[in-house]
């Protein structure tokens, strides 16, 4: 595939969050706690498409354009405010990623997860 | 900077993703509705380390190496059902993004929006 | 039935939770933002028990006596929390949730709504 | 203070929600996991409220009649849906309330925890 993402590096999209936010000098917004907040109402604005649609619905919906459309804003949203996070913490997102596969591959074995989904709490 | 966001694409994190779910047959349990959940979940772990903590406190909570490696693990989670999200969605994230910050950028203009937080209703 | 919820006040159990606040001094840190995000947190903790059921299975869960007894811990610190919100803003429960009530018939004619999901944005 | 909460049964509102979902026949949407994340998107919006307010400003929200019916809106929401899921798994909320906080009082011993915020990961 062709995908922008093929040629996007993650350092790009983060710069594209932190001029946004320099522009209009909200650093002083964006304390830890207040972009937590904001990511999780995000998060729960994605949600909010899906609240009423059983698991199978769901799956479709990827297949009106329109409704992916709407999806795809408000995921923008959630990754928007994860890089804002990031910027005011200064975390390096390709690594803390690595490591937390390592850590979940460590946790759920391929072979005795396979097809599972019933999980240990954590 | 020398740091992996500079080198690492988004697609590259993605395929870790996927060929994480890929590996345990997960899919089937990824849904996405059930995936919307699991990524709120995620933001309010996030958002749990910074509950109790000033806005002023939560600043200082990066120069805590302990406590910063815990939060880069819960934002790890969320950008991993981020991405998984994407995946099961089909949806390009750069592209996303990018749609995302013009649209805010006319929504919020940097010369009215400079160092306010008041925002219409959305 | 001769349940307790058919003889316990609201205001009982406020009082409850005002002086578990009050014996700890915790009222300081229960800024209505804090509470909000705890309680957004428990809320989270909460869905968690349904994330990776389907639907369907979400409704059996109520004829496990364990998994029910957790569901019951989770639910009553979401409860707990926005007993403790309305504690710190001086809000009437009852009315509030009365004149709710009132609202959503408005906006959802029983006639018009009856057996649809399909509600209009809010 | 003679306001409703000192007169209003638990049970008396449970119903109020429970007719309201009877009359639009909407049990059949409604359930546990559905309800678990209309109820952690509710919460989410009653957070919006308070998300870029120092934790300090966010107290003075209760001075401003207006601001205060809109929170009351948003709590009111929240308190429907935990009343509604309640309903569906036929829990006693009273007695879930009080278990809760008699468990919490031992974890959180009220001479130890005094005007500490720091809480054990839970």
């Amino acid at each position: 595939m062709d995908e922008p993402d093929n040629k996007t590096t993650v350092a790009e999209l983060r710069k594209l969050v932190a001029d946004f936010v320099a522009e209009r000098d909200w650093s002083q917004f964006h304390s830890p706690k207040n972009v937590s907040m904001a990511l999780a109402i995000e998060a729960a604005e994605l949600m909010e498409h899906f609240q009423w649609l059983t698991t199978d619905a769901s799956r479709e919906l990827g297949t009106n354009p329109e409704k992916l459309a709407e999806v795809g804003e408000e995921l923008a949203d959630v990754i928007g405010y994860s890089f804002a996070l990031a910027n005011e913490l200064g975390l390096d997102i390709s690594s803390a990623v690595r490591a937390k596969m390592v850590k979940n591959a460590q946790k759920y074995p391929a072979e005795k997860y396979r097809g599972r989904y019933e999980r240990p709490n954590t």
